[in-house]
């Protein structure tokens, strides 16, 4: 392709954001011109290094975005340095400020909640006067558990019920994964961990909001709960060696109720030794669907590439905070 | 809702056209305000009698758009009265000249073939210059055999092929869709009514070069093939009585090819007594993705949705023939 390269910066290089600065930097029509960081024992590195190439990229970590950009230009930042919009608020500021388009995987971002709705009328108008676009996606929230659902009812003249379920064995995953479903932990370090908002997978109320918002749904109630998957016998993965009784993970669950009927019902469980990990999404209407993906879509993997193949799509939306719904359907792009 | 009502123009009244019309009549935000039929004996009858109320509904069918157009307002027009570009042609122009927009059932509108070319490009400037647009879409083509699994492609840091496959059980749907086929037919009469082109699934080749054009691909060759399948023993419908070696119906599969390596493949089956009807799809990538809907997306019911839902899209999007990608994914409207 004969296009302008996209020229991107990546900002916080966790696990997902090395995944998406490897993965834009396979992309012929993507350039990484930049990379953020606040932990100090990146500050000062090479990108490439820390992707573990042998050659210097040339591109130094910096922890300092109003540097980077007084001698570099871009177009969009990949930001993969939070989850929650109050924690990321000046982080999106600045970068909206500096005109530039973002691409997020705050989970919170994907449909701000009424206790975000400030913060994010704020970002909203201050990406319009910019003339920028920002996007919070992912593959859940972003995907299995809203977008694709509501994609589906697409086909459906009448929704009566949703159902998503989503089932992943987390002893398959890295270490950072399990012990953040709360393996290995006794029930009560478990219990006490939810009650200060430590455990439970962040972005799952959002779902079950982006999904009522489109569908003009409104409900009576919503109910979430956070439990423990408790071992019933002993499991063995990588890292934990768990004995029965203790903690495999969490199993989240959040129901929007109307007359006293659950109407949405998102259904997740992540924990080590989970048998037929799978996603399954079923709508009963006109007609019913009954989707089923064995084994389910790849978190770590998923996200950084809706992240990346999110891309093209926000360069050409209108200027706003904008949701996933939006923009047309992302696709694999070379 | 306080919004002014979208005002639609029924345009076809076969089987499909029906179930817009009904279905349009129950959103309180649209409006059907005319119907469009050549068939002379639906014209000069009142479409309410025609959907089977008892009531009329003050909407006589009329077969002149022009006439309709001089007393009546309108924004939209949901057309289903034909498959291929070159024969509804013209009832398009007429459409898009009256400065209305367009959702179309028409398969081949979906991504119009290099055959079709001409006529959509043409289509495309008088779209623009009236400021409207014109959208054709589906479930098939238009959801299940394209967009959907080139949706799921946007979880992939890779794609390297991608199978669909779609099974209908011909024998649970209208007598029409059973003839259509091929049941009952002899091999011979089978074959002879394909190479009249009077057999097979209009839009096959489309979704196949939907897929590529969006992925970027490009093949070195697209082999069709369109094939009976024959009933290995005796099987019975509401409208055929069939025996061994009667056709059952239609196998046509689409595989676009590569250095001698299929990589994607398109594989339709629709014959009555289908086992385990579905719709599957499998992506090889990273993440591998392996779908699968029990008992399929059901074809004219889902059909009928997707044109409907698709309509506030429509009356948002940029002016031309645009395809389902360049717009948000439709979902179940109120």
């Amino acid at each position: 392709m004969s296009k302008k390269k996209v020229r991107i910066i990546q900002y916080g290089l966790g696990p997902i954001g090395l995944e998406t600065a490897r993965l834009a930097l396979n992309k012929s029509t993507l350039e990484i011109v930049g990379a953020v960081d606040i932990a100090q024992d990146m500050v000062g590195k090479d990108l490439g290094k820390i992707l573990g190439f042998e050659e210097s990229m040339g591109i130094t970590v910096t922890d300092n975005l109003d540097e980077l950009l007084s001698g570099t230009e871009a177009d969009i930042v990949i930001h993969t340095a939070g989850s929650r919009i109050k924690n990321i608020y000046t982080q999106l500021e600045e970068i909206i400020e500096a005109g530039l388009n973002i691409v997020s995987s705050s989970e919170e971002l994907l449909f701000p909640s009424a206790e975000n709705k400030g913060l994010a009328e704020k970002l909203d108008t201050k990406a319009m006067e910019q003339g920028v676009t920002v996007l919070g996606t992912g593959v859940n929230p972003g995907f299995i558990m809203d977008a694709l659902p509501l994609y589906l009812t697409g086909v459906c003249q009448d929704v009566k019920t949703i159902k998503v379920e989503r089932i992943v064995d987390a002893g398959t995953r890295r270490y950072p994964l399990q012990k953040k479903v709360g393996a290995g932990l006794t029930p009560e370090q478990f219990r006490t961990m939810v009650s200060e908002k430590m455990l439970g997978h962040v972005g799952l109320a959002e779902s079950l909001q982006f999904i009522a918002h489109y569908l003009g749904l409104s409900f009576d109630s919503v109910e979430e709960t956070i439990n423990p998957v408790i071992a019933e016998y002993p499991v063995k993965t990588a890292y934990f060696d768990l004995k029965k009784g203790d903690v495999l993970g969490v199993k989240h669950i959040v129901n929007g109720i109307k007359e006293n009927e659950t109407i949405v019902n998102l259904d997740l469980r992540m924990y080590v030794g989970a048998d037929d990990p799978h996603d399954a999404i079923y709508i009963n209407g006109t007609p019913n669907i009954r989707l089923r993906i064995d084994g389910g879509v790849a978190g770590d993997q998923a996200t950084a590439a809706i992240l990346v193949n999110s891309i093209y799509d926000v360069m050409r939306a209108q200027p706003g905070l904008v949701t996933v719904k939006d923009l047309p359907a992302p696709h694999f792009c070379q």
